[in-house]
């Protein structure tokens, strides 16, 4: 099975996309091979809607390529799940969005999850994500946010640790989460330790997209071409 | 006051767009000036969230330099409001996507409507949006489509009114609509015959947005910056 | 363009009357006449289900002269909308409710806004307000009141605002509020000052209702007579 | 125990209250005093918005007397609870809305349930007055009339249980209602035949409005005052 | 009338029962019959899913029992209704949960209400059954503990009241409750004198069962057999 | 990884549960040990609240062992998901629910799903179960029924499949279905030729749970503690 990542940051060195990529095998089953890659152009990294939009295009380009290039199952590597509705429409093989996934999973696991985002100015941003995935939005205890930027997270990892230890302490004993779900991949690796020191299910969505990206190819399902049909032929200049 | 109208619909000719901003002008007060333009490149129309993808990063540009030339306010204009959470937060001028503003006015108006869309794979599309929108989706009563792409809306216009009409009367008695929302703004001056002849509220986004611009321009009155806040600074190659 | 103002207040002098038409004409086109006028008998202000019981009889004599003098469109000038089903039943010119239009339109601005009310007891009833709007009620962020009763809202202006002001930075600060509306037409004028203090969207139902009057008449739109039928027949002694 | 129903029709003949009273008290415990009593003026029956605000005030006197007249609880004989809000505020006194404990009834015997009203014009007046219940609205299987007035409901008794009965089962069959739901007063006594020959159960709500006023008065329960304050003194001319 | 009041708790001795009994006669008519029963077998007190399984089997005995000794009406004397839905579709008379009923109640008097349960830990699992009865989650205002197991509950009557009081007040204080529920069916009594001490409706599960398993009888109700269908016949070892 | 599936159902034969288990470790990875089991007493299908209760005791004994015995996760092999909840209380590795799974899945992939159910009289049951799963009750379009008996879907495959792919199309054509969930464990295998047929996706529990337990197992995921507290210790007897 071939996996491709796609990240939705620009700039990204072939070094970093190799750690990444080590990093995402460890969770993977032997047979999965994983390619991890980033866009072309478009933003260093993913901190709000025009973010998003600029990354878009870049987003599906890379999307169109994978199918092409016989990918079992494409992994757009963000918590806010850029351009995903355009790439289920365009591909025939299955998207992964890590945002929406880790919100059905908590909300498996436990009756009321928050959400650990990055800067506060995110934090409307991901309820209005919340209200995207068919969840009721009353499960969702709080958003909160680190104050941390995406392409900071990973400077200094103690200290974004710990901040997510407060916060995700906070979550649990002000706004009454069950579970916490990372919002930013850039946070990845810092479930385990989370759910270890906080003693509820942390969902990690960069590792959990890998496995449920198997799960999917697996059981040989995708996107309903009802939800996200394709799109009709048109000039497009 | 300046309204910067934007169609997200590339390769329109000169003579369209100023045909555009004569119907436009005709519900607009005497000291609105209308400026209709459409994008540089990207699709002919919007009927897919690819399509939207693809036009979102040309939308911005115009979107930025609307304000930059002083206009008072940006109306996307397309009923499905592509780019607008983008849109909003780059700019500090009032952004109006007419698609939102027609379902809430719609609400207003009456307890339950329907959205005639263009295609019927645009419905699961149209459905979305209203979930998007902050309105109890339960007010929702149906989308149904007229099977006419959206570059062939305006070409016969009597079939495209007739079905419309055949399709609204279904929405009335088979669904229950109380009110009617065109999803399409190249339906844009058929809302006025169809509520003659159907006999319920019909809202017609193209002419709403106008006046709904100057509503808010007059009243001082946009978008909140804690709802769309200023993307942080960064590189974006 | 005629528009009648009906205030659910009994006892008013006309010179008060008059002056509110002096303000609400700062905002109208210069071709909208405004009519203010009050009820001949019921309470001096609504602050209760009991008011509005009390004012409703006198509410629909005058929406019932207005259509028979010609006017275009009716608004009924508190933030509750009392009576307003039934003056929209009963007439067919546009009756406008300003309490849920700025709600509409707080929604379409911000993804949360809070209601800023006149006393504690009259929470309770305006969060009922916000259910019956179409609106997902979980977009409500809260309702705060600022313990001044309607007939004083208006008498020592300063601290009317300065009480408004308080409260709305603890609905943005402490509840989550990104816009704010107006819950008493006393308020009226004070949405401007707020706005510009407070950094976020503040409707002010007085001004919002005279512009979406005239949006409505121009547009040829009003409610609904499948949600709001005539009243049939009968012995009415 | 003295309950006091208040007809909200004016213009009822003495003997006509008196079978209402004979009727009702064939479910009331021997005990129990029933007085039923019918507006002074307004509306000879409830079937808009109009007739409600109509009916108001004159509802309101009579639960004022009936306090001072020393009733243990009111109940507002109808299926749309007129006033009922008002009524709560201003008495000490249960006060009982036939149409709200009816619906929450039959939530508990039904996981959905269905409305069966008078006319087709009050369809949407009475799917609004479920939103109001705090009940879950997609509990509501539809509201299906009857087609008959108000005042037409007792004349031929045969045709209105027959149209109850034909709709009751479309109700059933095409809509997938668990009970029903008898929306107007004048349909009392042909729930139990209904249920009968429906084999779900079916709300007569006047007579549950009795034996529920018996359940509040025994166990000493009332309306919140928090939910509905007394109203502010204050001149009411 | 004979009502049939099943206990889901293990080793209750005769003096108990009896004296639940005689309790419950106090709000019951005096021709109502009243007969309580604990479980043979199964856990002490229901404070768990896991209990409400344990005790499963034995409740649905004795719910068999109860119809074929001809009672009228079963009640399930806890506040989490354990084997509700089973019980309803086992027998052909009305079965009672009491948390349900008292939460429908609360909304009828009230717009919001919290609930006062025995454990922090049993908080989630009544936020749970909110959701299960049909009631607009939005409408609960909290649920807060009292931390004392159910079978200390009576006990020390004077720390379960004093503590019930002060957790009560601050459901209204703090979270907005307009009424409150007792979680726990061993809290009963004690709702009469929170009521008085805390001026909002109280509702006390143990004797709404009593006055509601009544209403169902006189009225000839019962759970509709669409929502609780017979169990089909197989083979059950 | 050692994986526990219990079947909530009593006396299966031995060679009936070695088939099962061969039938899921086709899609299990290699290293995955399935051992497959039924409840040694109980009902011998699931099909309605009763059955469920009857057989709870049972499952939980067997969870309690498979827990004692090392296994890595359980799944309790219903589309019921019957004592889940308290089975996630008792024991420390993950429990899974194939019915909820399957709903949150079907919502990952699409829009809007239906469910496909045994009997008629399992409709209501199964729509009650989409209540409780956390999604937004709209998503789902229909719950339709084959009328055939949890004992005889495997009798006829043929026959099954058949009736599958007949209200498959139905939910699709008629109530807009974007995608399908099997209801019924006895259906696997059948979804993969059932999605084959329909083109939407088809989600077949069975082989759901199976990979979303390796899913959990591999990221070390549970449910919350919050959610699912181990129950207090007490007299069980």
């Amino acid at each position: 099975m071939k996996l491709k990542v796609i990240i939705p940051n620009s700039g990204m060195s072939k070094e970093t996309l190799k750690e990444r990529e080590l990093m995402l095998k460890s969770v993977a089953a032997k047979e999965t091979e994983i390619s991890v890659d980033c866009i072309e152009h478009g933003p260093e990294s993913i901190e709000s809607n025009y973010d998003e939009i600029l990354a878009g295009k870049y987003i599906i380009d890379k999307v169109i390529n994978a199918e092409r290039e016989g990918y079992d199952a494409i992994i757009i590597y963000c918590g806010s799940d850029p351009a995903i509705a355009a790439a289920r429409e365009i591909v025939n093989i299955p998207v992964i969005g890590p945002g929406k996934i880790s919100m059905l999973i908590a909300n498996d696991l436990a009756y009321k999850f928050s959400i650990l985002t990055v800067l506060d100015q995110t934090i409307p941003h991901d309820e209005e994500l919340v209200r995207k995935q068919g969840i009721d939005v009353t499960r969702l205890a709080s958003v909160r946010s680190i104050n941390i930027p995406v392409c900071d997270v990973r400077n200094d990892m103690e200290k974004t640790f710990n901040t997510l230890l407060e916060e995700g302490k906070k979550a649990i004993e002000v706004d009454g989460a069950h579970a916490l779900v990372l919002a930013c991949l850039g946070m990845a690796g810092m479930g385990k330790r989370l759910q270890e020191a906080l003693k509820i299910p942390v969902i990690d969505p960069a590792f959990l997209a890998i496995k449920y990206a198997e799960l999917l190819v697996t059981l040989n399902l995708k996107q309903s071409k009802k939800s996200y049909p394709i799109p009709p032929e048109k000039i497009r200049i």
